[in-house]
Parts: C-alpha cells; sequence; structure tokens
C-alpha cells in the first residue's frame, strides 16, 4: 500500500518554492489536484496555472498521495498541527525545519527540500535544482526519490543534521556573499563607478569553484602575500569600522591559509 | 603622429593575462609582433601561438604602435626601468599600479586593465570582460579606447584612484566570497555532504545581482530577523571562533541593515 506510486498532490502554499516546484511537478507529469493556501489571490493563481482546484482547509481535500506543505519555516508546525492525523504522507519543503514537526500527521512523513534559491519572476531549470529527500521510512524515502528523480538530475538522501548543515553552509557561500556584493555595489557606487564593471568576476568566481576546489581557485593580495596592496586597502577603509572588520578578518584568515607570516595587525598595528 | 591606429603590439609576459588578452588581440586583427618573456618555455609558447616573434630583451625589439605590459605587479615597476625612455606608448595592465609608474618610458602611457580573473586552462569570452583604460593623454586614451572597443562589449575610462577602488571592490565581492565558498566546502565535507548540492544556489547568488540589488537579493535568516535559526547555527559553531567571527559579523551587519532590532550577542552574550 505504501508503495505505490506517488501520482496525485496536494500542496500547501502559493509562494515561490511552491510556485516554482508545483510547476515543476505539473510538467513532470504529476497531478496536483489541490493548492491550500489562506490568501485567495495567490492562491486562485497558482491553481489556475496548476490547473489545481483551490481550497482553503484540510476538510476540502480528497486524500492524495503526497501533500508537499511549501510553507514558511515559521508556518509550517502550525500548518502540520492543523492538518493533524492523516492517511498520507506528508513533506515539507524547509532546509531548516526537523522531519519530526510533521509526526503529528501520522507514520509517513519527510522533506523534500529543493536546494535553490527561487524569485517569483525568475523560471527556473528545476533539472538543476538539487533535491535533498528524507523520510520516516524507507519506503517513502524510495517513493520521494522517484518524484525527486523525475524532477531533477541531482536527488540525495539527507537526514536532519545533515541538512542543518548544507543550510548553514549555504548561509555562508551564499548569504554572506551577497551581502559582499552589496559592499562592493555601495563601494563603487559612492565613486561614480558603475557596479556592472564587476558583475563578470563575480559570475566567474562563482563558476571557477566548479571546476577547482575554493583552495586552489583564491586569488588576490591576501591569498599572494601582498603587503603593499593590503596597506593600501586597509588605508582606504580606515575610517569604516565594518569594512575594516570584513577586509581584516578576511585577510588574516587568508594569510594563515596561504601560510603568509604576518597578519593585518602588523600592518595597521593601532587597530584591534 | 600619435593620432595613428594601433596595430602592431609588443606583448612584455607569457602569463594569463598576457596570454588571454594576446590571442583576444590577434583575433581582432591586431599584429601581436613580440612576446617578450624571461622565461623561453612559456615565451615560445605564447609567441607560436599568436605568431609574434619570442624575444628575451628590449633591444631586440622594431618600434611598435603600442607595447603592454602583462606582469605581476611587482614586476612592472622593474620592467619599465628596463624598458627606459622610448618612442611608443607603453600601458600595463594592472589593476593597482599607478599608471606614473610606467612614466619613465616617456610622455605616452596608460592602463589597459582587463577586469576579469584569467586561468591558464580556461577559454574566455574576451567580448564580456570589462576593459578598464587610462592614459597620460586624451590622444592615447582615445587611441586605447579604439583598441578596447575592438574587444570588448564593455569600456571604461578609471583613473587611477578608481582603479584602486575597483579592485578593493573586487576584493570584497570576489576574493572574500571564494573565502566563504571554502568555508561551506569545508563544512560540507567534514560531514560527507557533497559540496556540488550546493553549486546552482552559488551560482544562482552570483547571477541574481545582475537583475537586482544585492539589498533586494538578499535572503536567509539573518535578513528575516530569523532568531531561532541564527541560534541553531551559532551552537552549531561554537567551538569554531573562526566560522563564529565571521558568521556574528555578516549576521550583525545584515540584522543592522534590515532594521532588525538584535544583534548576535543577546543571542550568544557569552561571546566577544
Amino acid at each position: 500500500m505504501g508503495e505505490s506510486r506517488i501520482i496525485t498532490i496536494a500542496l500547501v502554499g502559493a509562494g515561490s518554492v511552491a510556485t516554482h516546484l508545483g510547476l515543476a511537478l505539473k510538467n513532470a507529469g504529476y497531478k496536483v489536484e489541490y493548492v491550500l493556501n489562506r490568501g485567495a489571490e495567490r492562491g486562485t493563481v497558482l491553481a489556475e496555472k496548476l490547473e489545481a482546484r483551490y481550497v482553503t482547509g484540510f476538510d476540502q481535500l480528497v486524500k492524495p498521495d503526497l501533500m508537499i506543505i511549501a510553507v514558511s519555516d515559521d508556518a509550517i508546525p502550525v500548518m502540520a498541527r492543523q492538518l493533524g492525523l492523516c492517511t498520507f504522507p506528508v513533506v515539507h519543503t524547509s532546509g531548516t525545519i526537523a522531519k519530526e514537526v510533521l509526526s503529528v500527521t501520522g507514520p509517513d512523513y519527510g522533506v523534500f527540500y529543493p536546494l535553490q534559491s527561487f524569485s517569483p519572476d525568475k523560471e527556473v531549470d528545476f533539472l538543476k535544482v538539487p533535491i535533498c529527500i528524507d523520510a520516516s521510512n524507507t519506503a517513502l524515502i524510495q517513493r520521494l526519490e522517484d518524484v525527486a528523480r523525475s524532477l531533477s538530475q541531482t536527488v540525495c538522501l539527507i537526514d536532519d543534521s545533515k541538512r542543518k548543515i548544507l543550510h548553514l553552509a549555504a548561509v555562508f557561500a551564499c548569504n554572506f556573499s551577497n551581502y559582499l556584493y552589496g559592499i562592493a555595489h555601495d563601494l563603487l557606487a559612492e565613486n561614480d563607478i558603475p557596479f556592472e564593471l564587476l558583475l563578470p568576476l563575480i559570475q566567474e568566481t562563482a563558476m571557477k569553484v566548479q571546476v577547482r576546489s575554493a583552495f586552489d581557485a583564491q586569488t588576490g593580495p591576501a591569498k599572494r602575500g601582498d603587503v603593499s596592496t593590503i596597506r593600501q586597502h586597509l588605508d582606504m577603509i580606515q575610517n569604516d569600522p565594518k569594512l575594516l572588520k570584513i577586509y581584516k578578518t578576511f585577510t588574516d584568515n587568508i594569510l594563515k591559509t596561504y601560510s603568509h607570516q604576518f597578519s593585518t595587525s602588523d600592518i595597521h598595528p593601532e587597530e584591534e
């Protein structure tokens, strides 16, 4: 019984993840029967796209093969408790929430986490989106894996603790990198230099770690141990404590990684 | 006299920049007549690719329309002094070295800085590489601009001080981002999670700032002010002072940027 193929799906949520995942499922031949969403506007728009029925409560559903809860992290436990015990498997799409949050819905629950940053207005090639799955039992893992493999080239069984590390790694590699892009943007804007000049280099940097390790791909004055450029840079930002802290932290870490025998405090000893 | 079109070029250096720039020049119809390089092996390989003559000293050159010194930052002043006063314009390709370093070569000198990270083994679409130019006089600026426009879609007149800011911005946006990729790599490797899972997200993050500002593109727990995820992350890295410092620095900056009324020290007060 638990081993039959998943065909019909009830989708909870109508945000970016629900939209992109719903469209990918529809294109792969699944039948998204329901879109459940509090907000009627987004809900009906997505339901129409997916040729699904728009509903506002769990009582309006006829049992699907799978329910996917694609809502914000905070709302997942709320939804799970509202749903309560049910006879179909339930998964969420979060990178951080433990799968056990869904155990209130019955014995078949899990995670179906597409590891990508979705924007409402931007097409996504779902084949390239890694999907991390996990479930409360091996039968459901197998069924989720079948679904995931029909959507994406990259499917990985990742348990709760590994999924948390993956999410933390994504925060470092992506959220924090984006913040660095913002610093660069502001530095350039203050000096009437178009940010566009930097875009090819930003993209090349992100592409390079596809083909070589970040350790090998590292470039720049700290990697080279180029004291005179580092000194110039510290002089340029000496009145900006925020930039100074980030510059020194990274430069010192990189100097150490590449076995240079000095640190920024040897160059600008007055700070920290 | 100074306004004639540049056709013949002498290239000093045979590293990545010299190679990619030399090939782009050749493909655009310029005649690279000489490759001057200390190391004979690299020098002859590049000279052959460019159908140029390989030479080891400035005395072996017949006056070119332009000399491009594409060597490491440290070697540029050395080369300029060795060359001494000459009757043709001389430019370097560095993001950090002042153009005046070349003033020992005569009145016509400047900068021809392709803003990209070149790898010896990787093809580059030079049309997409921004070229920053500058020169000691407007006639030479015009001539360099003609050359640059025949190689690239993006050409910008950037003086020494702006070029230094551009380079500093590139260090933040690219060198430091690459270091963050390395942190993510190590976090994943320690937990047997394939780094490949993160690559699409890294690339999407770098692509997003093409179409929207980094401020608008920011995502993640700090942007949302998600205390419980931030607390989890701090717990996960509490024994790693290096990661903790970076995590707290970025998280506090992002929290502030998006007007959240708390900082990581409210969550983990024992640190710093």
